[in-house]
C-alpha cells in the first residue's frame, strides 16, 4: 500500500436516542447558535428533540441554509456569531447544513473583507474556528466525520470545496430513526452517493491493500444488501442504521488510506448538475458506469475484485469480470429506482458531452488516478451516457 | 447494530520513511523525554533514525522499560519528567514501551503519594496528562491507536489495565520496515494476538452489523493471506505493511462499534501466562479454539459467517460450519508455527484447569458476551486444551 496519514478527532455517537445526550456533550456556559436548513427538522421531530435536550441553554436559531449552501446566506449567520458572541454552533440537518456550518465556524474567525475570497479562493484560513458539532439527519455526504465542505456563491455562480483541520465536528450524533421520514428520492440519492464515493476511493489500480479493498467492497455489499430493505420498509431501523453507517464510512477517509483515488465521476457529475439541474446522486449514477467502461483496462484488477467480492461472480478473465461488475452496478442502481441514462432525464447526450468537453478544455484539467480523464475522455464518457 | 460511541483523535502516519517527519510533528520548544525498552531499537536502526530526525531538540532518554512495564520502573521516568520539566514524551518501541509511556504521561500529572493506587486501583485519574506520541515498532497491541495500557506492579504481583481519554497518542508513526528484523517468534505472536483481538471483538452473537462483520473478517482474511509471506521473506515490505495495519485496526476499536464483545480468551490466557510464563500469543492460540468449541452453540451465527467469509467454506448447517471454522483457525495457527496444545508447552491440562477454576471462583467472575464463561466453563475449556 502507499504511505498515508489519517486523522479524524470527531466523536461519533450512533444509535437510538443519542440526541438526548446533547446536554452531556455541550457545556452549559456556551452560547449556542443552532443552524438548520429548510425546516424538515420541524416536521420529523428532530427540532423538538434538540430543543428538549438543550432546555435552559442560551441558544439562538439560524434556519434557512439551502441544499447547496450559499455564501451570502452563511455570512448572515457569521454576523450573528460575531455580534452575539456565539462560542458553539450546533448544525441540525443534512450535509449541506453541516457544510455551511463548517464555513460559518471558520469565517467567524476571519476579520478581513471577503471571507469567501480568503477561504475558498486564496486558501487563507483563519488560525482558529468556532467550536461546532452536529446532529446529522441525511446519510450521504459523510460530512459528519470529515473536515470538508462545499459552498456556493450566488454573485459569482461558483461552487467550491474547502478542507481545514479545524473543520472536524467536535461530535456527530447519528440517530438512524431520523431517516425514517426521508423522501424516497433522497434515500436513493444518498445510497448512490455513498456507493460512488466508495468506488472513487477504491476503484483505481491495485497497490496491494487487501484490507482497504475488503472494507470498501464491504460498504458496496452492505448497500446492495440493505437498500431494498429500506425501500420496502422505510422504518426498518436495522437497515436504516446499516445504510447510515455506510454513508459515514464512505467519506470519513478510513477506506482511502494508502490507496489511489479517482474522483472523475464526481467532477463530470458536478457539471451535469450545473448545466441541467439534475440531482447530485442522479448525475453520479449516469456517469459512473460509463466512466468505468471507458477506463476498464486501467481499472480491471479492482473491477475483477468487485465482481468476485461484491457480486459473487467467478470469472477468471479480468476484462470479462470487469464488464460483468459494471453491468451489475448499473443494474443495482436501476433496481432501486435510480435511472442511469441521460435520455431518462430528457438530456441530449451529444449536447451535454460538448458542453462538458468545452468547460474542461477551457480549464485545462485532467482527472483520475493517473490524470487520464481529459476533456476528450469526458466527452466520450458523457456521449455514451 | 447496537448503539455506540467512537472517538480516536490520534494522527497516524504510516509508511516508509515516516520517522523523518518527527521534526514537523514536534515543536522545537518542547523538552522531550524519549522512552524505550531493552535496546532493540539500537540494533534495528530506529534509535538512530529518531535521533537524526530530532537533532537540535532538547531531549533526554529513558531506556529499560520492560516487556510487561513495571510501575516501579515507570515511576523513575515520572521523577525525571517532574524534575526536568518535560512537556513531551516520545515512546520509541513496542506496545509495552507505549503502555508504560501512557502511564508516565498520566502519573506525571498526579501529585499524591501512590500513583498506582490512584490510577490503577481507585481510578482517580489526573485531569491532564503530559503530551505524548510514539514510533511504534511491533505489530500486536494496537496501543498506537487507542487509549489503554497494561501495567504491572512488582511489589504486589499485580497486572492491571487502564483506559483514559487523555491517553490517546498525539500521533503514531508506523514504518513497517522497522519490523523486518523482528524475531520470528514475535512476528508469529503478533499475528496470533491480532487474530484473537479481532475474534474477541466480533465473534459473539449476531446483531445485524454486516459492515462491521465484513471488516473484522477482512482482518482475519488478510492475516491468513499475508502471514506466510512475512514468514517466507521477513523483508517483504508489502506483507509487513498489511500485517502492521491489521494489528493497528485490530485494536483501535473501529471493528468493535455496535457489536457485542467477548474477551474471555484473553482473560483465561492471562492466567496461563501468569501461572506458566508462556508468551501472551501462545496462551491465546491455546485457548481460542477450545473456547470456541465450548461456546459453539452461542456463537454459531458468527462462526458460520467466518467459515464462509474467511475460509470460503460453503456449508449450510451452521453448527457444522462452526466446527470447520474452528478447525481451520487452529490449522492456521499451526501452519505459521504456533503450537496450540498445553502439552506442547509441557503444561498439565488438569492442573492448569484447576488452578484457573480456583482463581476465577475466588474472584467470582464470569466473562463472555453473555457472562457465561464462569469458573467451571473456564475449567472445561482449559482441560480440553
Amino acid at each position: 500500500m502507499n504511505n498515508f496519514e489519517f486523522y479524524c478527532p470527531t466523536r461519533v455517537l450512533f444509535g437510538k436516542g443519542q440526541i438526548a445526550k446533547l446536554s452531556e456533550l455541550v457545556d452549559k456556559s456556551k452560547k449556542i447558535l443552532m443552524t438548520y436548513g429548510g425546516g424538515s427538522i420541524k416536521k420529523n421531530g428532530v427540532y423538538e428533540q434538540v430543543k428538549n435536550a438543550l432546555q435552559g441553554y442560551n441558544l439562538i436559531e439560524f434556519g434557512g441554509i439551502e441544499p447547496n449552501p450559499k455564501y451570502e446566506t452563511l455570512m448572515k449567520a457569521v454576523d450573528i456569531v460575531k455580534k452575539e458572541g456565539i462560542d458553539f454552533i450546533l448544525s441540525v440537518g443534512g450535509g449541506s447544513t453541516l457544510d455551511g456550518t463548517k464555513f460559518i465556524a471558520l469565517a467567524s474567525k476571519y476579520d478581513g473583507d471577503d471571507a469567501y475570497d480568503a477561504i475558498m479562493i486564496r486558501g487563507e484560513h483563519p488560525s482558529s474556528a468556532v467550536e461546532f458539532a452536529d446532529v446529522i439527519t441525511l446519510p450521504a455526504t459523510g460530512s459528519e466525520m470529515n473536515n470538508g465542505g462545499v459552498i456556493s456563491r450566488l454573485s459569482t455562480n461558483e461552487k467550491l470545496a474547502f478542507h481545514n483541520p479545524l473543520c472536524f465536528p467536535k461530535f456527530s450524533i447519528i440517530d438512524p430513526q431520523v431517516t425514517f421520514s426521508l423522501p424516497v428520492r433522497q434515500t436513493i440519492n444518498g445510497i448512490v452517493d455513498t456507493f460512488v464515493h466508495t468506488m472513487e476511493f477504491n476503484c483505481t489500480y491495485d497497490v496491494n491493500s487487501p484490507l482497504q479493498d475488503i472494507w470498501a467492497m464491504g460498504i458496496l455489499r452492505t448497500l446492495i444488501q440493505e437498500a431494498p430493505k429500506v425501500l420496502a420498509n422505510p422504518e426498518d431501523y436495522e437497515a436504516r442504521a446499516n445504510i447510515f453507517w455506510c454513508a459515514t464510512c464512505g467519506l470519513n477517509y478510513w477506506i482511502s488510506v494508502g490507496v489511489p483515488q479517482d474522483w472523475s465521476t464526481h467532477m463530470i457529475g458536478h457539471e451535469l448538475t450545473a448545466f441541467y439541474g439534475i440531482d447530485h446522486g442522479q448525475s453520479l449514477a449516469i456517469i459512473l458506469p460509463r466512466l468505468l467502461k471507458n477506463q476498464k483496462l486501467n481499472k480491471s484488477a479492482k473491477l475483477a475484485k468487485i465482481a468476485k467480492e461484491v457480486f459473487n461472480i467467478e470469472e477468471k478473465d479480468p476484462l470479462k469480470a470487469s464488464d460483468i461488475a459494471i453491468d451489475k452496478i448499473e443494474e443495482f442502481f436501476n433496481s432501486i429506482g435510480m435511472k442511469t441514462k441521460l435520455s431518462d432525464y430528457g438530456i441530449d447526450a451529444k449536447e451535454a458531452a460538448e458542453k462538458i468537453r468545452d468547460r474542461f478544455a477551457s480549464r485545462n484539467v485532467a482527472f483520475g488516478e493517473r490524470g487520464l480523464i481529459t476533456a476528450d475522455v469526458a466527452y466520450d464518457v458523457v456521449l455514451k451516457a
